[in-house]
């Protein structure tokens, strides 16, 4: 049985071009960047190369962007190190509740050390007013954090207008860009963002290679502290094969970008109008339009994600029920919640990310074969019988 | 001309048994290993694959065994990690004054945070006594973090009568077994160590994976804070190609740590007898025997260690002149100068250190090209024509 993969969102198929570009660094190539001789030297080109590959991605300057090993590595550095640079200014953060435990964690953490951290919350979309990011505003305020798109309901959030009002504050603004870097256009200078968090491993670079964009002149300390890498923000031998992955797949996002989007918008919006025709009392989940075009999201009523999720397995379809960080938690989202589901429906969670390439034969298989699972699963569910006797 | 390296202390080549490992994992089993479906549990597969590996390689259960992504983070986790959770002990650290960067610098910024670190010094082989740690020990003492060998001059020190001690005071006990690890055997139950840190990229893995064997029940704070893989010690996106990598690079290292070691050891003492031989005023760095079998080290009187290594480079000979996380610092080694050499000697610092497969021809051709390297690099010091006016 060939297997359908519509799981983008936890992972991508390194893409041939990026598996080239990172060969020869495993090999012939395979020098450590701080060595002084040529060996060295020829690394360091690939890392150099790189850097050039994420800033043109992001509209940043190559001196603006720091390389670290995965999205949350990034946005830990991000989160920590701005506010604990920065202290003296004030100790308050402001960050989303729909945010990744990679920012949620470490903002609390830091409330250990004297922070204090205000949550914004979000419509029933998972948007978040920006309105409400300037009345959480304190002159203690030094940094905001909002992501770009959720992962788990693909909501764009309105990072630009959150950028604008916290600068004329003075207030520092992170947006964690993991899910949405290489999937929709990002310029750091028109967000006029503070830092940025993406990470390879979400358009078909390789896991181990991620990037944080901090705007020159902003103060972070570092996570990982020892040698001299990354100016000193970043201590530990450069994973040059991967980080030359990195920015092969930034400049195949770049070429293709808009291609991708082209490709994946109408089996998304197959996908968003038909489930719920098919199958009763299935609702989307995130905003219709606002959300990233490969992404379609749904919470099905009187269903577990996780039976979904291993039944779509049987029949050769890779989906998820939400992050895959947290996917072992068994624990209902904090992203549904904050949306105001209420926590049977936000546990009937299951999302269809699409890859480049996803053929339109394998969307029109998922919408035959999805129905007939939950009519099974549904059999199975005193909660939905009892649904059908009180209906009639 | 072909390229004679002798750097392996900043970088291995991956093994070609290494990378035929990995490649599945950028391809077909892409998956990420926290995703419930078959993609996902393939991943996970390959991850506790590895995992057992590096746990065989150390003598350590596999539960025990915690993925990163350097040694420098692994150096990071361990210090930090475990300092931090166990502060309610007490908060006083000991580390010798050769140690990592990584090691020394977490242990400084902990300084911040209410924590008192006592540097134990190092003899003129660069050897800890075990009994200056002894003498180090307070009853706020709760981690002792000294080096299983030293990268820059070779040198294995005492750690299992160091841990012996602790062990005797209630004193948890950090080795980074980096340039240990796949050159020298290493179990951590018989040296009775609490935390080690190990890095594949030492012994013909990847960059992008290491690991801290972390002894069950031993308290540990995450550094990076997010979703719950490794058991929610540490979040991010598990870089699965090169953990495999890691995973069968310690099982290389399990197979061909002797015969490495035969290979190695009559080389290495080829360079240790001959260089000093061959140009006056050269003195070997590090422990005469207790040394890493591919390691030698050396200080040439009157000469920078950079001018040596870029006219090495250009002989095609690539070498380093101590360690690669500090060679761009342009300071003297923290090392050579605990190790009581003076400041101008210790500037001429040179390091080769071998490969598996280093031809012995290779070696004969760098005692024969060394030489004449220094003889005209030093009738351009000032220093050196005064040295011989003043002997004659």
């Amino acid at each position: 049985m060939r297997r359908r993969y519509f799981d983008h969102i936890a992972a991508t198929p390194v893409h041939p071009d990026v598996m080239a570009a990172m060969q020869p660094f495993f090999g012939e190539k395979f020098g450590n960047p701080q060595s002084l001789h040529t060996d060295g030297q020829t690394a360091l080109a690939g890392l150099d190369g790189a850097r050039e590959k994420v800033a043109a991605l992001l509209g940043a300057k190559p001196e603006e962007i720091l390389l670290t090993s995965s999205g949350s590595e990034s946005n830990n550095f991000a989160v920590k190190g701005i506010a604990v640079a920065n202290q003296a200014r004030g100790r308050h953060l402001v960050v989303s509740a729909v945010e990744h435990p990679s920012v949620l964690n470490p903002a609390k953490s830091l409330e250990k050390h004297g922070f204090r951290t205000t949550v914004v919350p979000v419509d029933r979309y998972g948007r978040v007013d920006p309105a409400d990011v300037e009345k959480a505003l304190t002159p203690e305020t030094i940094l905001v954090s909002v992501m770009m798109a959720n992962s788990e309901v693909g909501t764009i959030e309105p990072v630009g207008e959150i950028a604008r009002l916290c600068r004329a504050r003075n207030v520092l603004v992170h947006t964690d860009a993991v899910a949405a870097a290489g999937s929709i256009p990002i310029d750091v200078k028109e967000l006029d963002v503070d830092a940025l968090s993406l990470a390879a491993n979400q358009f078909y670079g390789p896991r181990g290679a991620a990037a944080v964009y901090v705007r020159k002149g902003v103060r972070v300390l570092p996570l990982i502290e020892g040698g001299l890498q990354e100016g000193g923000r970043r201590a530990g031998s450069e994973d040059v094969p991967a980080i030359v992955g990195l920015g092969r797949a930034a400049a195949l996002a770049v070429e293709r970008l808009e291609a991708r989007r082209a490709e994946a918008l109408p089996l998304r919006d197959r996908l968003i109008a038909e489930l719920p025709r098919r199958v009763e009392r299935v609702v989307l989940t995130g905003h219709p339009t606002e959300r990233l075009p490969h992404h379609a999201s749904f919470c099905v009523e009187f269903i577990e994600g996780e039976a979904m999720l291993l039944h779509l397995d049987m029949k050769g379809i890779s989906v998820s029920s939400g992050s895959a960080c947290t996917s072992k938690s068994l624990k209902v989202s904090h992203v549904l919640l904050a949306m105001g589901l209420d926590h049977a429906l936000a546990q009937g969670s299951v999302v269809f990310s699409l890859v480049e390439g996803t053929p339109a034969e394998d969307v029109d298989h998922v919408l035959d074969v999805f129905p007939p699972i939950i009519d099974r699963l549904r059999t199975m569910s005193p909660l939905w019988t009892k649904f059908l006797q009180e209906r009639t």
